[in-house]
């Protein structure tokens, strides 16, 4: 029989997709999912469902990296951001694609993350990556080459699009049976669903979301197409 | 001396305004806080900003509204969320300013939020709104009355344009001696924060908040420059 998998979406721009990925670890061992780690393009989801990051709105990025400094200090870890942010996250990104990572994947994501947002490397930089990958006795130089291919190119596309046509439209985001939860904040509620006691009503649901739109903002849709890319 | 002070800057097209409002209220007496509750134009937040709202993005929509469902279960009330939505808020958040709610302000927020949040009124139509005043055994007519009037109008804007002035760009947001804390998920933090043991380190945050943007989005900066209103 397949094992029941846990569809994982992440960006590196994105500390609470790091949190989280703190504990979907331990979490997937414990209900035994397979956990598939899928990194995309944040930018690229905000870019088609024509949203800002919390990183674009200054007095959030200073709430949020507040409640990421509380969050790691009551959580027991280090919360030092990467030196640069927002950063072109790319070269991380396509690092940790399985074709790239192979078996060291759930690793690489990991040492990634750590190096990032609790020690404050500079993530854009391929030096500071090596090291990185050099730490977990890792061919970097190898690895830095292969992420400037195509095909590598083609495939963190491609991961970003199936994600778009998922409905995928934040990081971090959890996927298990068609089900999407997305936040750093669901783990309570994916624990309940995993273990069979979903108190969700799905007809329900569709009734509430089949509910008229009574007014829709003219200024933000008129000025915020999305764009034709 | 003076009571320490908490400002709540709500909207009543959030659902997590309603749900924190449910919180928030025990919370002060239990800190012996003055709970001062701010109605805000969330879309005029989302203009000046530039961000769109969770409504506005439909797979978010979805998610957002199972959260909704699967909170308000596991806390013991029911989710059954505005007939329209989104919906024209104005005339319920004029209802909610001092000078028309008077001492009966916090009742009459809750009520709103009850009715909208866990029966599904139309939170949009007067009809409606009357209702909710009227099980409190307030003047409908009056208070509908001056709602329309230029006076109160005006407040709801002042009230607005002061929570920008001051950071607020979403809701719920909390302000504690000037300390902003923004969402639902921030009752634990809030309650540390009260109680002295705040483990954020002021200097550490700004020198973090100091470090360099290294990239940033064209496409969406390009797309959508703040509005000029």
């Amino acid at each position: 029989m397949k094992r029941r998998q846990l569809d994982f979406y992440f960006d590196y721009l994105s500390p609470y997709a790091y949190f989280s990925w703190r504990w979907v670890q331990p979490l997937c061992e414990k209900y035994g999912l397979t956990l598939n780690a899928h990194p995309v393009v944040f930018g690229k989801l905000l870019d088609h469902w024509g949203q800002l990051g919390p990183a674009e709105v200054p007095p959030k990025k200073t709430a949020l990296y507040k409640y990421c400094y509380r969050y790691a200090q009551l959580n027991g870890f280090d919360f030092d951001p990467p030196r640069n942010h927002p950063y072109n996250p790319l070269p991380a990104l396509r690092l940790s694609l399985p074709s790239v990572a192979g078996d060291a994947q759930h690793p690489i994501i990991s040492a990634i993350f750590e190096a990032g947002w609790s020690r404050g490397i500079d993530l854009a930089s391929e030096e500071d990556l090596a090291k990185v990958l050099d730490s977990l006795g890792l061919n970097s130089t190898k690895m830095l080459r292969a992420v400037k291919t195509d095909d590598v190119k083609n495939q963190l596309q491609q991961e970003t699009t199936q994600a778009i046509a998922q409905g995928v439209f934040g990081v971090p985001t959890f996927i298990v049976d068609d089900e999407l939860f997305w936040g750093n904040d669901q783990q309570e509620h994916l624990e309940i669903y995993l273990q069979g006691n979903d108190p969700l009503n799905p007809a329900k649901v569709d009734e509430m979301l089949a509910r008229h739109r009574g007014i829709d903002r003219k200024t933000f849709v008129q000025r915020c197409k999305p764009s034709k890319n």
